[in-house]
């Protein structure tokens, strides 16, 4: 196998110092982490008992009772595990080390004399190991293991949870595999894939990189061995839950586009996007670049939501985008963001790094609320709390983010994507550093084996200016690639104050290669200027309709300061918007611009048309993620343009 | 009980003679009447089979085999019944006559010694005989039983029905009622309420009317009798099956906005509504004003569809009223016009029979091809059919009119509406003939004790002319009253070719108060312009948007006629319409309009907003309930204005 020519850094050499992205990592060590271990001990007074730590203590024989939660229960403590791990990096803390050497501890007792490890499978139907694999989560629940493994190993040099995890995989391997005499399968909900190729990358064991390519050539093929399951739980008693479902309609190396259940379907991608990391193989790479053009260019809300039916929590049709029934869960963005990361790694294009920030700063940030403690499983860009809270189409939406879910699956994650966001932020192939994501952060890198730090100011994207600042002994020749986003037009650059001519690649990057000194400062200035968006007119549910952008940022109206009704307002898309510096959230302005709303005159339901009695309105935009944080309201991104 | 004042004509003494609605009604007697009659044979080749002649067979001991269909399966035959006796008024047939007979009889077979009629109880689930009032429809079968043997004895005279139906009402009384021992309810789905009224219509039995007034009376007091049901069915099981789904969830004379399954709701207010007929009780009658204010201004489609949610067919919120995922129920709109005409018996007001006649030309008329072979059940106002077959979420919608339904209340229920139509054209009230509906007919009246013929000659509202001659051998002092619907300002009248001055009344009606000759004509043109309609602001999926509306006739763009992506189509509401007598459909005029369209000039999902691109176009309309009669597509009717 060839060598990985670009790599990720080393999270321990990245530090965040971004003050917003600060706050909510801070919020991910100090809420999160704690409320969710809280939460699998089921110390939680008012919510649903999570039961997940009890059902480990149970497989290991410590304790009484029958197995409780969902059948991928055990994937909560493996996210917690994984989230809890990255935080010790930046903030040691004994005492949370010794509490995961102790889960760490329990789950090896549960581990079984043959390698298999599940508290559901074990506990509850032992009988069933294997049989229904297209809805029974193992390998899912392998698969966030392996992850929660990695992230313990590079934390803290600790092996113990990866012994567990090897001794499970090379049990898998004896029942799953290409031979003669074992299952010829693939996971109902893809994740293991790209677990193995992380285990793969900390123990250097070839065969569980190729348990992953043998997962991803595998899947699909037709007739597919989920028909033959006989215990398929919810599939295929009606078409949203059928084989597309699962990405397995079709043999994966002949789909091109997204389809099925949106969370599936990018964690799948981002394993592909893993092997052909290390196989450059380039059929899989075009099969990629295909996916990726049909979920962003087709299947994306502007917010980097992805899924648009909260019934299979999945993907529709092309433009099929509606706004008020949208699911675009909080880890369906997540996946994107590690899709996304992924196909950085395979080639860097300013378009990947676009979406995966346009996904964090939207889909995943508005998942969470502003002081860290409330969530929303599902992202809707537009709500009337009336229609929202009644209606039976809507029934998958919440207009106010809520403390837990009995399926928890998007708190943890979004603390797992928060304290490891140092992986996003650079990628590096020999001497040429990538930078995709704008976040204030001081990181070490080493450079023909020469030491460089490179220190980055910003409060971008609230600005539009980041400062990066080299440190090195001796001069460094090194080539420095910055993402230009595509929404920017013409940024500025200099380096120790003096403007430089801008050089694009043809990934979109601003190229400098050139010996860096000490000292030496780069400034690059973007245009923040507010713009007014508007959607392909095949998205039925946006003709007519504007949205608004500053950098990344979508923006949205919400009743608190607009009032209700906000169907009723039409913005002037020729009019400039304003930044309202005075009123900050987190130091991202609010936005002002000029529209008007229709008056209502009579209480007749259908009248003869007469061109409506308008009143001028100045309305006000907060960023999209931060909506809900007011108390119950409306809340639309799309409006209607004058 | 006083003498009702209002009286409706015998269905006998009126001939429609409208080549439009001849059609309609023939389509009824040469297609639906024999199709189902095979169908409740089980004799048609590819449809699901009906059973329901054979559960009456089973119940009546001369056949062996179990129940099938739904627990109203009961209710397909009466119906039945009740269409091919109005049938049987306009077009003798001795043989469809013995038909009836013969399945008169046999349904006196499956009556019990006691009285009880129901195959579903009697066959399959006798020990629970009024266990699930609220689901189990015995009420609602036995209103639809009473229905077809009211029917069946204006036609032919025949009392066999009559008897077994009165014999089945006097063993309810035994059961049900306010007195203690009995069971003190009230119907799960109405239906009882209006058929016990008409029973004592041609009974004069006043206890029948009694106990119609007892379920109107009893309903909905708390805590509701439909709590304390054990076998609830689908009850309770989430809150759009509460107790409002079945209007039991505050006491009825509380309830003034119209709430749950929308068949149930009109049927129920038809129901008071000839309670109120009789009674004059101002409390009931000022109730149902408000009702008809929130249904008809509140919660109504513009085409008179009603119930704005599949899940529980029901009512939602006031002015929740989505296009394309309305429910709209064929039979909600025949309920609907049950409605009117009884509120149109309790006092002439053109909005009555506006909404009468609305719901007639567009609601109930989409529900039936033109070829009278196929159905709507749910008629939605917008359909692209690649969503419509696709979401989850627009399940309940069918993109095309099918052969029949698995449960075929619909298709009879245009049947019994169309072979009685003459029931809602007039009312009288001593001298005075009110004139609702404009219908080409013959019609013989009693004023004073004289005879008088009303020969209306129309097309309306194809042409805006009515031609009302009067044949009578002496002059008869009467007083006329023609409707002038609200959409039109200023009819012209004239008699024998003499312009008159127009006079309307409190309610909307033109009143002619004179002697009248024989050969005396008058002649009624409406201006039948096509106008623009707007809706109330607060209905979100139409803000911005207009419908066509020509008279009575809501119009629809097709994609047939228009292209698909019928939403990048902006008509320009200040561009005259015109009629397109050259494309007319069964005598109507397809419109055309001035419009635009966007151009889409690149496939990028969001870009930054400039002036769409926009071609001129023409656009054609076609009646909103004739569509789809040319194969599958796109339809609107609310399109975006310019």
């Amino acid at each position: 196998m060839k060598a990985l020519k670009t790599k990720t850094l080393n999270l321990k050499d990245i530090e965040i110092t971004d003050e917003f992205w600060k706050g909510r990592i801070d919020l991910a060590k100090d809420i999160i982490i704690p409320y969710q271990w809280d939460a699998l001990n089921d110390q939680i007074p008012d919510a649903a008992p999570s039961h997940a730590i009890k059902n480990f203590e149970i497989a290991a024989g410590l304790s009484d009772g029958e197995f409780k939660g969902m059948v991928f229960q055990d994937s909560d403590v493996a996210k917690w595990l994984e989230a809890a791990s990255y935080s010790l990096i930046y903030h040691p803390d004994k005492e949370l080390e010794q509490t995961i050497d102790e889960v760490i501890e329990l789950i090896g007792k549960a581990q079984q004399d043959d390698g298999y490890l599940n508290t559901y499978f074990t506990v509850k139907e032992p009988e069933k190991r294997w049989a229904d694999i297209s809805h029974g989560h193992e390998l899912y629940c392998a698969g966030h293991m392996i992850e929660a493994a990695v992230a313990y190993y590079n934390a803290t040099g600790k092996k113990s949870l990866i012994d567990i995890v090897c001794r499970y995989v090379d049990y898998i391997m004896t029942i799953i595999g290409p031979e003669q005499g074992k299952i010829q399968t693939y996971p109902g909900h893809p994740e293991i894939e790209l677990a193995l190729v992380r285990l793969y990358e900390v123990t250097q064991e070839q065969r569980y990189f190729e348990l992953s390519r043998y997962f991803v050539e595998e899947r699909g093929n037709q007739p597919s061995v989920f028909l033959e399951e006989e215990t398929l739980g919810l599939g295929h008693q009606d078409k949203w839950f059928g084989l597309d479902y699962h990405q397995a309609h079709q043999p994966l190396n002949e789909q091109t586009t997204a389809e099925g259940h949106a969370v599936r379907a990018v964690y799948l991608y981002a394993g592909i996007a893993d092997i052909v990391k290390y196989t450059q193989n380039k059929k899989w790479k075009i099969q990629l670049e295909k996916l990726w053009e049909n979920v962003t260019q087709k299947r994306m809300y502007i917010t980097g939501g992805i899924g648009s039916q909260g019934h299979g929590e999945r993907f529709t049709l092309d433009y099929d985008l509606p706004n008020n029934v949208a699911y675009a869960e909080t880890c369906a963005s997540i996946g994107l963001v590690f899709w996304a990361q992924r196909m950085l790694q395979i080639e860097a294009k300013n378009d990947y790094a676009d979406v995966l920030e346009k996904a964090l700063y939207n889909g995943v940030l508005s998942g969470m609320s502003l002081d860290g403690k409330k969530y929303f499983y599902v992202n809707p860009l537009e709500v009337a709390p009336e229609l929202t809270d009644y209606r039976h189409d809507h029934v998958h939406v919440e207009s106010e983010r809520v403390g837990w879910f009995g399926c928890a699956c998007c708190p943890p994650n979004v603390a797992r994507l928060l304290t490891s966001l140092g992986n996003y932020i650079y990628t590096q192939k020999s001497d040429t550093i990538y930078h995709h994501l704008y976040i204030g952060n001081k990181t070490n890198f080493t450079i023909n084996k020469q030491n460089i730090v490179l220190q980055q100011k910003t409060t971008y994207p609230a600005t539009g200016e980041v400062r990066i600042t080299c440190f090195t002994e001796n001069e460094v020749q090194m080539t420095l690639k910055l993402r230009k986003p595509k929404w920017s037009n013409s940024p500025s650059l200099k380096v120790n104050g003096e403007l430089q001519e801008v050089v694009i690649d043809n990934g979109g990057y601003i190229t400098m290669e050139r010996k860096w000194r000490d000292n030496d400062t780069i400034c690059l200035t973007f245009d923040m200027t507010p713009k007014v968006i508007s959607s392909h007119p095949k998205v039925r549910e946006n003709v007519g309709k504007v949205a608004i952008q500053r950098g990344p940022i979508v923006y949205c109206l919400e009743e608190k300061d607009n009032g209700g009704q906000l169907h009723s307002i039409c913005i002037n898309p020729k009019l400039p918007i304003t930044e309202e510096n005075d009123l900050q959230i987190l130091g991202f302005p609010a936005l002002t611009g000029s529209g008007v709303r229709e008056v209502n005159d009579n209480d007749t339901l259908y009248r003869e048309y007469r061109e409506p009695e308008l009143k001028q309105i100045k309305w006000k935009a907060i960023p999209y993620s931060f909506w809900g944080n007011r108390g119950k309201g409306e809340m639309a991104v799309w409006l209607r343009k004058i």
